[in-house]
């Protein structure tokens, strides 16, 4: 059975606003304020004021670092001492290993062995030390249990974690405090701690503002787990937005989902292509599949946000730019 | 015998200061007022401090809105019913046709037969009527001027032109008054109206602002016009940075280049796909190659700005996205 989230006191959830504040005040100084973009076209088309929250501009390329150095800074010198652990191949890795750097912690990252090589060097360029696995073998969560029992470390997972949670609602807090009331946020999901972060502070700063996520198609395990109140997961799933790719929403974020979110949409890769070629060819702004996810249910107009006014985030733009000619090969 | 323009009293240039201010008050509320970027690693690896000016963030994706709706703005009740003309493949054609459709303006641009469709249809799609001529048979020039006589309406040339200039201009005054003094301002430089303008203006409100003009190598005739103080010329350069492909610096850009600035540098094509392959990856910019060319003096250590503010200026952002793939090959 379920935990029936929704009708519980948010008191006794696992992330208030209080954390997402207080995490702010962490980041501030260290992270960067990122722009907040406008686009005459786009509000024309949509016939909305849309608002657009460029973490593409956060350091290491994507909101990532937001949640990764808030978990860091909170360690305990003992924990400082014996470093941290994480598992990711994307842009967890090098959020992680950045705050490692910035607060003199040592970092190990778990990559399956074949994660991209640029994105192994970009992690190892922070500082990090990257340790490879077989995907056939073991799960990334097991070999990070395994490493933090035998040579100690704390681990930090990449979406499923209280303080890193609190660190991604500092998304949605700048955005707001910067352009005031919104009527809708779009929030791309993967294992939900962007979303369930920005939805706290949607919550605490725009009340009436609705939470919207936006997952793949394909990918669409947190949609269909919203809509049934019962957690689903998917397998691997094939999508360009690799940052979605993620199997279900996790103990933590799935029930602030259910209390903060008021509603999920998917769209499909041939979407989000065209919403990137239209990110980078009019916006001129470099985005990742997964960081125009959201940008993609607001320009294939599944959201009626007539006279709204919209905000929107850009996850990240870490992109292997010798694979962008494939993407736009039919522009 | 070239002119001694150096020597020239500066009340004697086409151009003045207060030309630039009445541009930015026209352009007030109309024109993008483009976000300056920042970047840690640029810093570090220059020693500097560095303001990116994005003017790839402007209406039409370039800076030449700025001098193309300064220029119609300030046409007579008659001109205007007559329309305007101008000549371009690139950027000013699709920014004289925002600036006509904004003030009411019918416009006409002539484009060689072998311009690039994308860049045809992105005019026509701010309204203008697209002409197309054979370069075998004829000069763009000698087009306009037969087809002013023959139909009427004003020729807006794409830099040689006091209201061009002055709007240029534009753009390093509100970099300016953003970041305040600067040390150095690197502008990119084909037939030099964004160079002059930009030197015009800091010479006014950062007098000790050493202002550097950027050419492709192989189109370094302002380079050679700057050194030899005798106006040089280039036929048909190749370099990927079309927009400096003009033949020579105009006779009002050519003076007021030697009265304000204070150097000009030349870079290779294998240099700015180095320094875009940067904006792109790191700085998650949308930067055409033209676009690059101050970005790419600073990123290569043309300038040696240890301990200095400096300012570049980021022109364009207008890309075939179907070409990036070729450019970011070897990576």
């Amino acid at each position: 059975m379920d935990t029936p989230a929704t009708l519980l006191n948010s008191a006794v959830l696992p992330v208030t606003y209080a954390d997402v504040a207080a995490a702010a005040a962490r980041l501030h100084g260290v992270a960067n304020l990122t722009p907040v973009v406008t686009s005459r076209t786009v509000d024309q088309q949509t016939g909305a004021r849309v608002f657009f929250k460029c973490e593409n501009f956060q350091r290491t390329g994507s909101f990532k670092f937001r949640g990764a150095y808030n978990a860091l800074a909170q360690l305990s010198p003992e924990q400082r001492q014996q470093g941290v652990l994480t598992y990711s191949s994307g842009n967890h890795a090098q959020a992680i290993a950045l705050a490692g750097q910035i607060l003199g912690i040592r970092t190990t990252v778990i990559m399956p062995q074949d994660a991209p090589a640029v994105k192994q060097l970009a992690t190892k360029g922070y500082g990090a030390e990257v340790v490879l696995y077989d995907r056939q073998e073991m799960t990334r969560e097991a070999l990070a249990q395994q490493l933090a029992v035998e040579h100690g470390g704390v681990v930090i997972p990449p979406y499923n974690d209280a303080r890193v949670i609190a660190g991604q609602g500092t998304a949605a807090k700048e955005l707001l405090e910067t352009v005031g009331d919104l009527d809708y946020l779009l929030v791309c999901c993967g294992g939900g701690g962007l979303l369930s972060g920005c939805a706290i502070a949607a919550h605490a700063l725009s009340p009436r503002c609705q939470v919207i996520g936006v997952e793949p198609a394909t990918a669409d395990d947190a949609t269909r787990s919203f809509q049934t109140k019962t957690l689903q997961t998917v397998h691997n799933p094939n999508t360009i937005a690799d940052g979605a790719r993620t199997p279900s929403l996790g103990s933590l974020t799935f029930p602030l989902v259910l209390h903060y979110v008021q509603g999920m949409l998917a769209v499909s890769d041939e979407a989000i292509v065209r919403s990137l070629h239209f990110l980078w060819e009019r916006m001129k702004l470099v985005v990742e599949p997964t960081g125009a996810l959201a940008a993609t249910a607001l320009l294939e107009g599944l959201l009626d946000c007539q006279g709204a006014r919209v905000g929107v985030l850009i996850t990240g733009g870490n992109v292997d730019l010798q694979q962008v000619g494939s993407w736009f090969q039919s522009g």
